[in-house]
């Protein structure tokens, strides 16, 4: 059986959300599994001493384009959400807490949902009530979900996946882990595929 | 007739160089000419705070890897040149001199030998003397080609290409233009041939 495809992303990642539209047919091009890894993207600028695509002017310009044109060629709504970008530790957190509890086709699902909130509905998805109101759906009261945010063994998942994230060398978003091997952006989705069909080059 | 796509990237920069080895399917693919414009991208980085990618380790570490494994990939000879980066004026210039005397085809052939020089023998191009054997080869007299590299009229071209690039929002290499639209990387050429057919999207 192969090891599964593990795709690291931020919920305040354009180019995150790209990738996540494709997490099917990364699954049924590769025979592999697509396992999702949401975590702080934040924590590993300070490591790296890189900033965020907005903070470069002219990156910024160019990188907001490339993000429309990307979503428009896809056939994909897209809309640059206000704030941008925004901490995501929440939505993290009820992404983690729905895994437990309930499985990561579940989670997967709640991921693609929260993704929407944000860069289709433009929702702020660092606002914890949004998140709330996001996760408990028509399923789940959302006390309990209120409750989960602030379950401790999840915030520690939480941190343990993103210092993890560091010590493994990822940096970016989307960014796809594939027997080990590592691939940064949702540009390199056909070298995951085929990496993941033959087992390297 | 459609105007051509403009092709901007640096000498020292291994991902212009991979793009190099597809002009002639972009040609053949969109129906236009590409126009090479070799520009000195580390003057960018001053006007935008980048820094170039060998600067940070984590980013570094995968970027190495991307590029030998996107070389691989196309089954291209590559080898990270030392030193790396390296400043590449007197390789322009030789461009754009050749371009002036000889037309774009004789410099675009130029540019292959330079990049071929630098990326899979290992030579340092950011001597003087490498470009003017490489740009000599069999049909120069060194000392013509060494004289134009201290032509006052190619120093200032240099100069007005690579100002005009941080006017044209231009910053990294590969980058193209299409039309004015703008697409950064080697993993862009489809898209660049896909807008060079439709006109966008």
């Amino acid at each position: 059986m192969n090891k599964p495809v593990e795709f690291y992303f931020d919920f305040s990642s354009p180019y995150g959300y790209l990738a996540s539209l494709k997490s099917h047919e990364i699954e049924r091009e590769s025979g592999r599994e697509v396992v999702y890894r949401p975590y702080l993207m934040g924590a590993v600028f300070k490591t790296t001493g890189r900033r965020p695509l907005a903070d470069h002017p002219l990156v910024w310009d160019y990188a907001r384009r490339d993000i429309e044109r990307c979503a428009r060629r896809i056939g994909t709504p897209f809309s640059l959400p206000e704030p941008f970008p925004v901490v995501t530790a929440s939505a993290c957190r009820a992404f983690y807490w729905t895994e437990e509890k309930e499985g990561h086709e579940a989670a997967r699902d709640l991921a693609h949902r929260l993704y929407a909130a944000y860069f289709v509905e433009g929702r702020d998805i660092s606002s914890r009530e949004v998140v709330i109101a996001v996760a408990a759906g028509e399923t789940h009261d959302a006390d309990v979900v209120a409750g989960a945010l602030e379950d401790e063994a999840i915030r520690q998942r939480l941190r343990d996946i993103t210092a993890q994230s560091a010590q493994r060398g990822i940096f970016g978003s989307p960014f796809f882990l594939v027997d080990g091997e590592p691939f940064w952006g949702h540009d390199r989705i056909a070298d995951v595929i085929e990496w993941s069909r033959r087992g390297g080059w």
